[in-house]
């Protein structure tokens, strides 16, 4: 597999862009192609089955391209067919999911209580729990792991409401539920934000959260563990840009047009690639 | 057509679920076939091309089960589908879209300003706007009609947290971006909630928008209307139940099952049809 190829990345829609943003500026000499899912987003309440079979079909598209290796920049789509992708990709091409090294970061940092927010399908999944607990015991760590789904957050941040008066109640409503408001006895030290789309509410977490709480920074976590990985595997390239990022969506709207820019943090053209038509 | 033949409703998820119950209650007699897309929900920011061919296939399903009539229970739907569904059932089986009755019944009722919200798509069809005011301009009748995209609403409606306390709020900051505001110049004296989720926030939007405000009750006037239909056309069933109820989707969850029991008002049964696998 040639250096030059570009990394593939997907996404249920355009959230994952954050993911790719984050790779690019690690990376700045890797060319990207993504693909966000929109003709299916969001990914967070459907069925594993449905995830699964689209995940596959999205992977099999990246693979048609020559793509060296596949970031699943969606956190539903990690949690449920990121096995089904490995078997697809098979042993050439390495596939990331955006939970693993995460999971593995966080579970060095020694904290002592963790709360993990994301999708129903995400908590529901258990996969945060599970992964970093198993990982705290191996590394010999103490450590609380509690979950709890936030379904509003993603439509408030595609709304652009991340700044707006009622943000800060809605996440404060939200860590009352979970049991983690600051100060209370069940305050988190640390808050893994399990979603794409959370990255551009980070402000407003750490504005709620205050500074003592260690807000995850999950899309740079994941940029770093790309370029590990395709250095151990002599995939890095270096030297001037391989070539244009390419970005292409299921279904194009002048609304996830604008997404995309806003996910991304700069303009981008999106190409229409009707996988399902 | 036989009387006894079941009444066919979609929409793109498990709202609609609010039009088959107002249709049960008003016509106790008739057997419904109820289809929720859940696995394309929601339609509210798609392209009016996927919804208009997903519409399309699923009223091909209805049709196949030898339906009497078509009930497109989905504002988004309704906007961008309904000539496409009426082309393929022809003459023989009248096709209901959930807007049409609504701007008829409305433009009737001498408001002298009206307000329309709605997900991104419906709103930004205009087609509540353009219809109603035509329908104001035959009857004679001034009236300004303003539209508002209100996306955040239905994720809120489907973490139920239609009586939440964050929920006014949300309601209020919509209205004031709208210059609807009680008390503000631009008050409006009826609202239109422009998308089948909305009904199970009605006691919300009469807290906040106070008694002068009519709030339009849009599942009751569609059940009337297909009651009308049904009669002119020689359809209506009576006597018994004609059958038992159909309620499928196209990806069945626990939590759509869940949802599905809070939008129809009681308990029901749902099947996978799984239209797209």
């Amino acid at each position: 597999m040639a250096s030059e190829a570009p990394i593939g990345i997907f996404d249920s829609g355009i959230g994952g862009l954050t993911v790719a943003h984050a790779i690019a500026r690690v990376l700045p000499a890797e060319r990207l192609s993504y693909f966000g899912d929109t003709a299916h987003m969001p990914y967070g309440d459907r069925s594993p089955e449905l995830v699964r079979s689209w995940s596959v079909r999205i992977a099999e598209h990246l693979l048609d391209q020559g793509c060296k290796a596949i970031v699943i920049a969606c956190n539903s789509a990690s949690a449920t067919a990121a096995a089904a992708v490995r078997d697809l990709a098979g042993e050439a091409v390495p596939v990331l999911d955006v939970i693993s090294p995460v999971v593995r970061a966080v579970a060095g940092q020694g904290h002592a209580r963790i709360g993990v927010i994301g999708t129903r399908a995400t908590i529901g999944s258990g996969i945060y729990g599970r992964t970093l607990r198993d990982a705290l015991r191996e590394s010999g760590r103490d450590g609380v792991v509690e979950e709890w789904a936030t379904p509003l957050l993603a439509p408030l941040i595609e709304e652009g409401w991340q700044d707006h008066a009622l943000m800060d109640p809605v996440l404060l409503s939200y860590l009352d539920a979970a049991g983690w408001a600051p100060d209370s006895s069940g305050a988190i030290d640390a808050l893994i934000p399990g979603c794409t789309h959370y990255p551009l509410a980070m402000a407003a977490m750490r504005r709620v959260l205050g500074e003592q709480v260690d807000v995850v920074d999950g899309p740079g976590i994941v940029a770093e563990s790309v370029r590990t990985q395709l250095a151990e595997e002599g995939l890095l390239h270096s030297g001037p840009l391989a070539g244009d990022h390419r970005f292409s969506v299921s279904d194009l709207t002048p609304g996830f047009e604008r997404s995309a820019t806003r996910f991304f943090g700069h303009g981008l053209d999106l190409a229409y690639d009707p996988l399902w038509a």
